[in-house]
């Protein structure tokens, strides 16, 4: 097939999946369900067939009904539940299981949800009767399996706006950019770059959808952002204005970047993970050209089953080592996977516990903590020996983001973790060499203000230790942030009024998310993260003083959620 | 689900799998289809259902059809066309492109062949004309997906005959056993155990069907064959009758078996690839325990786009690292598994060309060769740097078995390919240091009696080269042997007239396949490959003089092909 041929297959089988894919701003261009074939030869994208399930036993729906369902699972379902509906977070829904259940059990479990962690999609509002009635048929289907997405598919959405060559050879702009902060402006699909010195905003700059995380390139010039679209941006914060000088599509859905960080290989090459298609993408640092794509489908660490859709989670780059650190989650593997020559490309396959999700690395940034959600582990990876330390028992569904380091009065250097499951905060000894009896052991378990939590955040240069429980039911939590004295945590925490701060009523959608320390680590910020049509801010507190330093409120900053100060993710400080 | 209920859920896959996999000893015991229920809940082999497809455009099929056109094909078509019909030896057949050309087309492609080497099933007498309507009406059906093969499967076919502890502890025979010979009994699913000094049987053991491979353990002791129904057998030669120790099935179809060769890792891992599922498989050494199961689904090397059956052909243990060198066909990637922890099993991922098939080590043992059969080239690895020496462009379809060693009067030291798609022998330089201009080239292409070549051999003490052609259609060619002289191969082959020296007449069957040698290096044997129902025989040909030696003919030699000297094999002399 000639480059404009798949140019012209991916993109319909683009606009086909925006309807699936959430794609605000491509639905703002009034992209409609186009007649594709799916079944055409010699398509790369053909070759999957997306048609209505055949299974004589599913209740029946119309075609309509049917796009509708695929639609709002991709949008509302598939991060839990899983493309293919094989469970992680949330449990298997293939019909073996659902068809027994029936369609009138499950609208009632879609409607009020379970105590288990199954949201309440029809009494909270965010799905109507009908939606409900087709999503209980829809998950008696068979799961239609999305499209690949090859080279091919990856160089037809590979854009380079500004070559390598055209580039300020210095930085062109007055900006103290290792104290600038990329805010991800969810619903907007967009990052908002903010002075972290003046407060203002530098510049808005459109990127995929929900952009999940911001990352820098080893020498601070680059900022990497990834949309749940798994469209990346890649922006040059030389310019007078930062903006974007090139991006590209590497999958579907997606949740991780990163880049290469080990001495020699700074800013030369970039790899990001997607959760659809199973695999990840070593890219040129300079350019986002693809280079090499490697699948992860392969057998899980317990049962050594295999799976079909073991998805990509956290990524990180080693300081030890030409490597990066990649969690499979479905199949519990935390892969290192040196990238010192892609041609031979060598890989570590450590078997950790499934459902990996979200990590960081500990203070002296040997090992990697990474957390398996639905086992309720979080894994220490030695990333200079190569090998798993310890797998550590902790609360229910542990989320730590990166995790938050600090120096236990009595326990040493820790590294902690909340839960979204429980109100429990796990500190985790991290110095076997000073500290040897409490190394990869929960040397105390803390009490938050309650489960939903999503960050926890302390800083080398404070005394203080930041929880956000924005998943809460309770607003009084929800909108609100404990903070602990690090030097006395047996005191237990005090409460900042983040939203209330922020001065606004929004009547029910706000909430305050993830706490993200300046480069002097002195100030915290937050998100007040409130609905698409309302205001939203962001809350600056004094980390001396715990007082309200200022709020940031711009009718640009439209559902702010994460925050990523350059300085502190360009050197893994948190 | 309990060890019991995998047990027998396995048993009913195994037996409803039988009739697919042409197991001629399962047949024997009246193995009928049973009623399995492909979409039962719970099941992990229920999870993949194998109901006929319900492509509307597909030709009519009753079931009994669809299940003989499903037999029919995993005996006859998947080994060069794939599972999922993908394509590889053979060409694609996927409903896509088979719709389009119609059942008659169909039954005309599949009755007569083609000379690009489609055999032609009808004129040959090996389908009759209503399994070749059936099978045209077949291939436009979509692909039944056979289940997958995970540690619960394989635990369920694992069998200690007689535990490591009740093994004898000296050699208990007064066989030499570095000059046994194991033959493959094809049809009867069996090897033959031959005295390679007196020639006679020492014993037929079962095993799988067909064969593909006898491997032994580093030490010499333990022989392993795999069949091509996945099933693994551990034969110990020092048991007074050297007979089965262990078995396993790691799959459904497979072709590579090898073991760990490694100072300090003798005799201390096994490890068997399949051709599905798509996986390996390392083992303990001493009882097949199934350890890790690794998948090789994910991206070809060339266009870096997802295959869903990328199968592994050939396998051999490193005697340069505790590394297995493992090849996979449809993605082109040459795998190096460092063994020394499988806990953070550490892989080399070598690019080199599609189709990966077999192939052997050079006479130093440092490198690699390895044919890629439909890309017509031979990829060379060095296995000291783990990394790809050079790509080789050769004739149409090499398959060199392990190919063949010898020092060329002029280019020195050479390792050599027959042509499965034509009449050439490529001679490769594989002496960088010593003959740097021609390492990496093929420094001469030399004739042989034509396509249709399977194996290749020569032997460090002799001064001949053998080319067998069993698949040729012309039975003078296929019932010969091409010998040359190495020290003037100008001077063209003598033609040895085996099958006529066999002594036996069958009317068209009979083929000569696979020279080799013995552990002395002073004469070369041949299988005479007959008909089940019919006499086949060995013939054993003394190097020096070319003349027969002997003729080995029993009742129990049934359908020989494959056979494996125990010293050239073990110490991977070829």
């Amino acid at each position: 097939m000639k480059r404009s041929a798949v140019r012209r297959a991916t993109t319909l089988a683009l606009a086909a999946f925006a309807t699936l894919g959430g794609l605000a701003h491509a639905a703002d261009k009034s992209v409609t369900q186009p007649e594709v074939n799916y079944q055409a030869g010699g398509s790369p994208l053909g070759s999957e067939p997306m048609y209505q399930s055949t299974n004589p036993k599913a209740p029946a729906m119309t075609q309509a009904e049917f796009d509708l369902g695929r639609k709002t699972y991709f949008e509302r379902c598939a991060g839990c539940h899983g493309v293919l509906r094989k469970g992680a977070t949330g449990k298997p829904l293939t019909p073996d299981i659902t068809l027994s259940k029936g369609t009138d059990y499950l609208k009632v479990f879609i409607s009020y949800g379970s105590p288990a962690g199954m949201p309440n999609w029809l009494t909270s509002g965010e799905l109507d009767e009908k939606t409900v009635d087709i999503m209980a048929r829809y998950i008696q289907q068979d799961p239609p399996q999305p499209p690949e997405w090859g080279l091919d598919q990856m160089k037809s959405t590979w854009k380079v706006i500004v070559p390598p060559e055209k580039r300020p050879t210095k930085k062109m702009n007055n900006y103290n950019i290792a104290n600038i902060f990329s805010t991800t402006l969810r619903d907007a699909g967009e990052v908002a770059l903010i002075d972290g010195d003046t407060k203002k905003i530098i510049n808005v700059v459109k990127t995929g959808y929900a952009v999940h995380i911001s990352r820098m390139s080893a020498s601070g010039r680059y900022l990497f952002v990834i949309g749940r679209d798994a469209k990346i941006n890649m922006i040059d914060l030389w310019m007078e204005k930062p903006d974007n000088v090139a991006e590209i599509r590497v999958g579907l859905e997606a949740r991780s970047v990163e880049t290469s960080k080990y001495k020699g290989f700074e800013d030369k090459l970039a790899i990001a993970g997607s959760y659809w298609p199973p695999q990840y993408t070593i890219m040129n640092g300079d350019t986002l050209e693809p280079l090499k794509i490697v699948g992860t489908r392969g057998m899980t660490v317990d049962k050594q089953e295999y799976h079909p859709e073991p998805r990509v989670a956290s990524i990180v780059a080693s300081h030890f080592k030409p490597e990066f650190v990649v969690n499979v989650k479905e199949t519990g593997k935390t892969l290192l996977v040196d990238y010192s020559d892609i041609n031979a490309l060598k890989t570590t396959e450590i078997g950790t516990a499934r459902f990996l999700h979200d990590g960081g690395l500990d203070s002296t940034q040997r090992y990697f903590m990474v957390a398996a959600n639905q086992s309720n582990k979080i894994a220490a990876i030695d990333l200079k020996e190569g090998k798993l330390a310890a797998l550590i028992d902790v609360g229910k569904i542990p989320h730590p983001g990166r995790g938050a380091n600090f120096v236990h009065p009595k326990f040493g250097p820790v590294w902690s973790t909340g839960d979204l499951g429980d109100d429990g905060i796990s500190l985790i000894g991290t110095d076997p060499k000073g500290h040897k009896q409490y190394a990869w052991k929960v040397v105390e378990t803390i009490k938050s203000q309650g489960g939903g939590s999503l960050f926890i955040k302390s800083h080398p240069k404070s005394q203080h230790l930041y929880v956000d429980n924005p998943l809460n039911p309770d607003p009084n939590v929800s909108r609100t942030v404990a903070v602990y004295d690090i030097k006395n945590l047996a005191k237990g925490y005090s409460v900042l009024p983040i939203a209330q701060w922020a001065g606004m009523n929004d009547g029910g959608a706000m909430r305050v998310v993830q706490p993200e320390y300046n480069k002097a680590g002195d100030e915290v910020w937050f998100s007040v993260w409130s609905a698409k049509d309302k205001q939203s801010a962001i809350v600056v507190v004094d980390d001396k003083t715990l007082k309200l330093k200022t709020v940031i409120k711009d009718p640009r900053l439209v559902t702010p959620t994460g925050h990523f100060n350059v300085h502190n993710t360009q050197h893994d400080i948190y």
